[in-house]
């Protein structure tokens, strides 16, 4: 069985490849760099994709500031200290269309690999203010993907599995621990310094200390 | 009423876009460079654009020749001399999940400009061939953008534009004669030599061939 995993570096997409390893996948990793602010993920990825111990890992450049439209891809400034639980609109950190374009490159690779699977790290903090972190955006991928395919249309079933969908970010971090996984390795700060350092305040640093508060786990990052 | 248009530097990129253009859209155009050997539509597209007047073009690089799997992108060779008609399989340039691909790739320049529509020149000889030229696909696509964007999630509707899909290559071209497009813009081989000069025995030349000699139009590339 294989799945192709979007690995971004973060302790989500970290822990979602664990967890589809753990469940008998051999991973295919795929980072794409998409213009993000935060380039300092992409040597994560390469770390994370080393500690899952992946078949292969392929990295792609699609350079999304071309199209501008959120602060992630440097249109604007990150938004800091932010209600976490605020759930009134979709930060400006949505990248237009950026699952979609994800998934179907994602499901390039698998077509040509033979994967039965995405995995995606998306989860219920995302999924509450992106659109294309819903439950029902992911089944819909599915289904684009079996009316698009040579595979698809010759019956394989493609899954898009999202392992962490409906956890907290301290759900996911104590599954990490479960599973042995060294989150010194992951990187999760939107606006990181020159030398890499996470600010501490955008809305991914601030989610990733709270859920470590949480789980009642040092973060190795925080040493 | 904008429009993103998929340009790809052959002729029914362009007749599509010029069909979009006559019914009122502001065309918005992008083209992607996905490792296809044959580059040379590259220019082919930027000649496109420009006499479409499109309102913005924008080149992307996605080097889908990481992933292989078509003799597309550089893997085994480029079918020669093939029955146009052979409706058995599909053929060794399909690009696995490309149309997914492009139309998420538009989808996301479509939601940051506004645009109601991502016009796309897949038409029946496509469709015969490619699981991701059909109608069937296209719809449901609209469905997923509906589904994975901010817009889409707020009500608004993005149709994918295919006007050729029940056209042949000459009645593409009879359109086109009608519009005044000149196809000496365009580029169609998917093996040009070292100058840029069709192979005159792929499946795209060929197809090319027979659409102007039905059409009962000369190709200016040919003069």
């Amino acid at each position: 069985m294989k799945a192709v995993v979007l690995l971004s570096g973060g302790l989500d997409s970290y822990t979602a490849g664990a967890i589809a390893r753990r469940d008998g996948y051999e991973l295919y990793a795929l980072t794409i760099r998409y213009g993000q602010v935060h380039a300092v993920e992409v040597d994560a990825a390469r770390r994370v994709a080393r500690a899952l111990g992946v078949a292969a890992h392929v990295e792609l450049d699609l350079d999304l500031k071309a199209f501008g439209g959120s602060a992630l891809v440097g249109e604007g400034e990150i938004p800091k200290g932010r209600d976490l639980d605020d759930e009134g609109e979709i930060p400006s950190t949505y990248v237009p269309a950026r699952n979609t374009i994800f998934l179907s490159i994602a499901l390039g690779w698998a077509e040509v690999v033979g994967a039965s699977a995405i995995v995606i790290g998306v989860n219920a903090l995302d999924y509450s203010g992106y659109p294309d972190c819903r439950p029902e955006f992911l089944r819909g991928f599915e289904r684009l993907a079996s009316l698009g395919t040579r595979s698809g249309i010759a019956g394989a079933r493609l899954e898009v599995l999202a392992p962490l969908l409906h956890m907290s970010k301290a759900q996911i971090i104590r599954e990490g621990v479960v599973l042995n996984l060294d989150y010194a390795f992951t990187h999760s700060c939107y606006d990181p310094g020159p030398n890499g350092a996470p600010c501490g305040d955008c809305d991914s640093c601030r989610l990733r200390a709270r859920g470590f508060s949480e789980a009642g786990v040092a973060d190795p990052l925080c040493r």
